[in-house]
């Protein structure tokens, strides 16, 4: 995949070769999507100013790679050791703001989409053309989470459908009303695509066939919480404009 | 489902019907598991303490519920509005204490399990006699995020395989060794499982077929972070013994 390609174009083959109907679910891993978009930066043109270079001494890092970094965040929430964990300005919290430099070509880093929602947008109408009805479309990166160990894929770009589930209201098998239950199911989809696109498999995309969705125009932004409303993000530090 | 039931026998039953073979990896919703386990509390029979009866006005909460997610919990981390996020006796940082009333019989709550590891080799065993080989076995629960909207289906007992899969010091597709890519398997398992049981689907289990896993006896406590190693979990008020 490189800079320019039909991504949306080859995902619509490959779906359709793959016996795609209207209401499945493409999803995506952004890596391509980012490659094909020409997310990536060679380190060697980047010049580190004076955040970067202090924080690099803190991690360990690159200067280079931590300005990099520093580019794609809006906040610092918290760094220990190597870690470095950014809100990032499409507004994921994730280490390194989501900048990786695996299956990346030497000497690269590669950045997730400047808007992954319109990323998804764009690879979704292509594939509806070409399968003929509602295809759902998630763009997919793996992060890390508070509380638990371990790297699962979740949604950073949604569209076609809804991914956010909202039960409440709903009643459950009981007659009782259900409160407070909305199912982020974007990012099960992504996780379910995660466990078959392993990290090494090079597998790029995944069809998720028969699970019941919602039309929507659907956004990630349904599933990120309001920093406000957020019991855990207190503290970090903002990075200037 | 009531408490004695042989849960592993019936869960035994279906999966061979379903055709189940070694490799596979069943989902079980705990909310069966813990009906079975008897781990059920009716509310008329619960006195609560001082301590719930002051977060109970804080909260707007049934002060005998709050006494029973107290006696669940080992640390209430944060509490904001009605929600009481708290870290449980087992280590799971969810709303509640994982003690819910959907699904539960009128005026009872239905409680974690007590071990859901523990729950999770019992079934395991029985399944792994009926099918004639190792079938992998989570105990899942939707529990919500910190930094991201709606609830996720993640495990809470494994048995039977690895739920945490190491990709550290192996390499990607360009030859570069991986670093810090340990893949939360068991969640993303739950999570696809999570996206057919719905709230109110009424599916108990969901059999994964085709998912490489790795053999292992597994335990969730492979999936919960150090407490001291978690950056996103300072604060909080121990609950006494």
């Amino acid at each position: 995949m490189v800079p320019g390609d039909d991504l949306g174009g080859m995902l619509g083959e490959a779906a359709a070769a793959a016996g795609a109907r209207p209401g499945d679910v493409l999803v995506v891993a952004h890596k391509v999507v980012s490659k094909a978009e020409g997310r990536i930066v060679r380190l060697t043109e980047v010049v580190p100013g004076p955040a970067a270079r202090a924080l690099a001494v803190e991690t360990g890092k690159d200067p280079r790679l931590v300005e990099v970094i520093l580019g794609e965040t809006r906040r610092v929430l918290r760094r220990r050791g190597g870690t470095i964990v950014c809100e990032t300005r499409q507004g994921f919290v994730c280490a390194n703001a989501g900048v990786d430099a695996s299956n990346a070509p030497e000497g690269t880093v590669i950045l997730l989409p400047r808007d992954a929602d319109a990323s998804a947008r764009r690879l979704q109408a292509a594939l509806a053309r070409r399968v003929g009805g509602r295809v759902g479309l998630v763009v997919s990166d793996t992060h890390g989470r508070a509380f638990r160990r371990g790297l699962v894929n979740v949604a950073i770009g949604v569209a076609g459908f809804r991914p956010l589930v909202d039960h409440r209201g709903g009643v459950d098998r009981s007659g009782r009303t259900l409160v407070a239950t909305e199912q982020a199911l974007a990012d099960e989809l992504a996780g379910a695509a995660g466990m078959l696109m392993g990290k090494d498999a090079g597998l790029p995309a995944v069809l998720a066939c028969g699970v019941p969705t919602q039309p929507g125009p659907g956004s990630v932004g349904e599933l990120l919480r309001d920093p406000a409303h957020d019991l855990f993000r207190e503290g970090g530090q903002m990075v200037g404009a």
